[in-house]
């Protein structure tokens, strides 16, 4: 099926992407929040993720002293707090103290985690490559706290999708939509149907 | 507010996720799809996004090959085709015969587009690095197609939420959910209300 195209200009249009908050800072008086969309998952063994900031912005500077930093997936009642924390500057504001969110100790890192995200993200940075506008911080994902809400204790299955995370498509934020199938399930209907499979 | 939090093991668990398919190959007879939840924006001027592939999978020798591919993104009717090109390999399939997609000419990369896609961005790689389990595949936005259904002649604006794109969250495919605002909104409506503004 021919589909007529425009021809866009090249841009920043992969989406849905996390909205995350990603706190840092080594003490209470440093620190701070900054809201990112710009993250995800580089290598599954071990994990290893990243995320790309200004280097203008407060926190790139704090992530690159300590080399720590927690990435809190976001909600639906956390969205406001979460943009506020993308519009404003840690120079200016005590973001926590703003959005009412509380810092936790993190287990491994040197940064606060959010309370009342359902998944903070605990990373250490192992490198930094500057790509233009921004810096990417490669770090390696050290350990995880999850909302007990969410975890089912009787298959150890942690439910991200029930907790209706926040993603960021083209400037505007949205809620998690309806399930479609899991991983795997394109293949699992063929073979139940019982249609010929190749090879 | 404390929260009671469970230790959860390190892993990839930054969601929600892109589901893209990305389409390979130079010619008509190694032109592939690989389905990616590992992809992202890394820098906004100029525009640079990444893939990470598994060195096994057969569209990582192609990408590597070429330098050049296209991130799809999808759409809810196009989730099926997208997971079972997660599935299946290229060595075993033409996938899109057996999916029915439509391989059109790329603007300026050695890959076709899926003309089903509401958008395709065309990449061309600039580097490559081995983080594990999987290459990283760092690239330059070159040309970007969008279909002309979800584009506002009025306002140059592309309504991709409008067109449903999907999203992986820890195993599962998800539609695009309810708008919650628009970037800034939580600083707009306190402007609005009239409240006092710290500095």
């Amino acid at each position: 099926m021919e589909k007529e195209k425009i021809d866009f200009k090249p841009g920043t249009l992969i989406y849905p992407l996390p909205a995350v908050m990603v706190s840092c800072g080594k003490h209470n008086i440093d620190h701070n929040i900054i809201t990112i969309a710009w993250t995800g998952t580089v290598n599954s063994k071990p994990p290893r993720c990243y995320i790309s900031i200004q280097p203008i912005r407060h926190s790139h500077e704090l992530v690159k002293k300590y080399g720590d930093f927690v990435i809190n997936l976001t909600t639906e009642p956390l969205a406001k707090a979460t943009d506020w924390c993308g519009v404003r500057s840690g120079r200016d504001y005590d973001k926590f103290k703003e959005m009412e969110l509380t810092p936790q100790p993190a287990q491994k890192v040197n940064a606060p985690i959010i309370a009342e995200s359902p998944m903070n993200i605990e990373c250490q940075v192992f490198d930094i490559i500057n790509l233009g506008s921004h810096d990417m911080f490669l770090a390696d994902v050290v350990a995880v706290n999850a909302d007990k809400k969410f975890y089912d204790e009787k298959t150890g299955r942690f439910d991200l999708a029930g907790s209706n995370p926040v993603s960021y498509i083209h400037g505007r934020y949205f809620e998690t939509g309806q399930r479609i199938g899991k991983f795997g399930y394109s293949v699992e209907k063929k073979e139940k149907m019982g249609r010929k499979r190749k090879k």
